[in-house]
């Protein structure tokens, strides 16, 4: 190994937590969602504990299910976020943002105004939106790949030039010689693409880190690569198994390869869940405590990932050794190796399940060791370069993880002592970068 | 009089002030423009003399005289107003946003998000954007006047219906009984206009003030008074006299007469300027320092004004008694009567224009009284509600405003001494308000 560091970022979802049923917590007060201190509060934990951003998706639609669970989103991001902004000084933020259902003027101004009003650590994850339920509040149906996808190449590339519109040196503001700005250096981007355009230029100043850096996120559809590999320089995934990590995180790479880029531009963030515990037992209990009915209702389920029949009279005992034996992670599954690894611990059906093994993202419960034994093996493996975290319940989660696992991680070098520097680029160690990416201008 | 008071808002145009040259000044950091500590610093200001609303224009588009000027916009009104809710209390926050450039579903949820966060204090000055430059920066033209205001109609509907969405009981966030939202009380709108269409629902809870206040700004087209007269609670102006701005009033009252509405929930809110000094003398200096250029390329173009010839030699002399006698106000020019007013009092054509009388808005340009007696004469006229305010210089502007105009109107009972609430709406004295107006759901 290098020296170097693993990347953190936080999902900031809903206000809540990860975990199905955090808004019940006792100690979480059940009108979060619309709290803006707490949001603050969330940050500056995970602040604390040096995380390199926050990550806000984004599904603005209200799902079937809310009567037992939480909208699962902010309730704006970039509104949200610029009260973080004010409230914190080194954290950066990835917001999610649309290339479909958002004008690319406006994504350019929000956000370079949140770049520069948080002196340089924002971040777009450009999104096409492939869900009919949001694009139905826009009154629109879902375009099909290839059309969100020229559209998102048009989005970004509009955006990154109105970014660079008003160029590094254009603001004078000499007051003894009465020259504001110098009206040659704010220069039209004048783009007109098959679906978008935009005449420019965009009246914001470079922030000390030039513009906002631009993520990505999915899964490694050829359509998605191109997105990455041109424009990314941070690509939020959901993976569940090493394998299928360093498998997703070449395609990434090589896509930035292709692109002409040196693929270490690229950081390959996938997703972990976390409760943290001082025992397995106990982290096992706190997530039965709040989420007991939706592993209940899972629990069906979970002979089939393992290939085998499991009744319900024996949810709350371990595997037979037959059943040890006979079970076998399905490999159109990947979610079905952890189960069978954690199945093998000797643990209950309904622990199996309470180990989040068939959660969105892989997830680990317990000790601050166990986490930080996950967050190493998967980076020395070269499976990814950080992770973004989604805490069990943020109102006591975001600490547990600071003051449990980010220590070890340093400890152990993993992991930075203080921050890189002020801006969201430091953080990730990207390059700067001011307008659209010369190299690619070339290629077009 | 009865009691009642008149409402002040302050224009937030760019972080200088409205005095052209206004960056220049030695005592103003030429930066301001990128600095959001600026506008929280001049938000408290407008706060600590109990200002109802700071309104946020917006034309985002770089004018051709950006050299000696300044970007005429703040970076983003949302993202600042984000911040400075935060750091304020009491005032209300009127934020322009675009019926044709903004989706209606990103302007319900970013309107209502802040309207959350702040507690009841956003409101949204709803604009169709007629300026070809801002239009070019969506990469599309300015649309004919009829499209433009049905697209209004239709993106305010949608948005209303998106605010009421989720309805006032809908949150029940009992965590014993496991039901976090009844979900019969979050309703889809499933509106389908000519140009626009929402599915909703919206996931954002109400606000203390129920939804943001609605407010349009321009002149009284029938167009507009057709928005104006339904939707809105508040109607920014520019008009130069008493009677033009009766006559306007008149007409926006109106039009909410002809809605089915009490014409006193809607107010009529015309700008003004202001330069506060000790004495006359002192703020047309102060005027003349920093915007001297502008008012001498203003220079030639008075006598048009006036109906009279002014010779270049006399710029600095008052006008002859021979002029005095035949110049005469325009009709078809509003400034004009002002400009003669000042005329004979004995100014010089510098002095004359150094008073404001061809700005944007009437200006007032001296001590405290002079102000309070302005503001008094149209309140009193019935020719305003109110008055947003836009101050020469903001860094020391507005202090001087609120300490030398707001506590004579206070004294003349004019003025309120406590914020009336802690919402826009209370600070406004107009109805709460929640999805669309019943009264016009049955009109349509
Ligand atoms: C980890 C992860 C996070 C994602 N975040 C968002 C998001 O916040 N908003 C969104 O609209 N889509 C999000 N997506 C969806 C993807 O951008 C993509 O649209 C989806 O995987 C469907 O693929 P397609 O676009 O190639 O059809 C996310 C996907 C993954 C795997
Ligand atoms: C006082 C005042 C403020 C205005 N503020 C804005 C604004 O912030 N943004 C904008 O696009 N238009 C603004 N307008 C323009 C009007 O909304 C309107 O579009 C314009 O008067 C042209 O009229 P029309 O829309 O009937 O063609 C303003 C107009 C006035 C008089």
């Amino acid at each position: 190994m290098t020296d170097k560091k693993l990347i953190l970022g936080m999902g900031l979802i809903d206000g809540y937590g990860g975990l199905h049923g955090a808004w019940r917590a006792p100690h979480v007060d059940p009108g979060t969602y619309a709290d803006v201190d707490a949001t603050v509060r969330h940050a500056r934990a995970a602040e604390r504990g040096k995380f390199a951003f926050l990550f806000t998706p984004d599904f603005p639609a209200v799902r079937a299910d809310v009567e037992h669970s939480t909208i699962s989103n902010l309730m704006d991001p970039l509104i949200q976020l610029a009260a973080v902004a004010r409230e914190t000084t080194n954290i950066g933020f990835v917001a999610t943002g649309s290339t479909t259902f958002q004008e690319p003027f406006n994504t350019a101004r929000q956000f370079k105004a949140l770049d520069v009003m948080s002196h340089g650590r924002a971040g777009w994850n450009a999104v096409t939106t492939s869900d009919p339920a949001v694009a139905a509040n826009y009154g629109r149906p879902v375009a099909d790949r290839d059309e969100r996808y020229q559209r998102a190449h048009e989005a970004i590339q509009i955006v990154q030039a109105l970014w660079g519109s008003w160029q590094q040196d254009a603001w004078i503001k000499d007051q003894q010689a009465n020259r504001f700005i110098d009206p040659s250096k704010l220069r039209p981007v004048n783009l007109q693409g098959e679906y978008l355009a935009s005449r420019g230029p965009l009246g914001i100043p470079p922030s000390e880190q030039g513009q906002p850096v631009v993520f990505t996120a999915g899964g490694p559809s050829p359509h998605l690569l191109s997105i990455a590999g041109r424009y990314a320089s941070g690509f939020i995934a959901e993976v569940w198994t090493i394998e299928q990590a360093c498998a997703q995180r070449e395609l990434v790479r090589n896509a930035a390869r292709d692109a002409g880029r040196d693929p270490d531009e690229i950081k390959y963030i996938p997703g972990i869940m976390t409760t943290v515990a001082p025992t397995v037992r106990e982290g096992l209990d706190r997530r039965l405590k709040y989420a007991g009915e939706v592993i209940e209702a899972r629990l069906p389920h979970l002979g089939a990932i393992l290939g085998i029949q499991i009744h319900p009279d024996r949810y709350d005992e371990p595997l037979t050794p037959e059943q040890l034996v006979s079970a076998h992670a399905s490999p159109r599954d990947p979610r079905s190796s952890n189960a069978l690894a954690v199945a093998r611990q000797g643990w209950s059906p309904r622990d199996i399940l309470a180990h989040g093994v068939i959660d969105f993202h892989p997830t680990v419960v317990g000790p601050g060791e166990l986490h930080a034994d996950h967050l190493q093996e998967w980076f020395e493996a070269g499976a990814a370069d950080g992770f973004w975290v989604t805490p069990d319940i943020y109102e006591d989660g975001v600490d547990a993880f600071v003051d449990e696992v980010v220590p070890i991680l340093q400890k152990r070098g993993l992991y930075p002592t203080e921050y890189p520097g002020t801006t969201l680029r430091a953080n990730l160690g990207v390059p700067h970068q001011y307008g659209p990416d010369p190299r690619l201008t070339g290629a077009e």
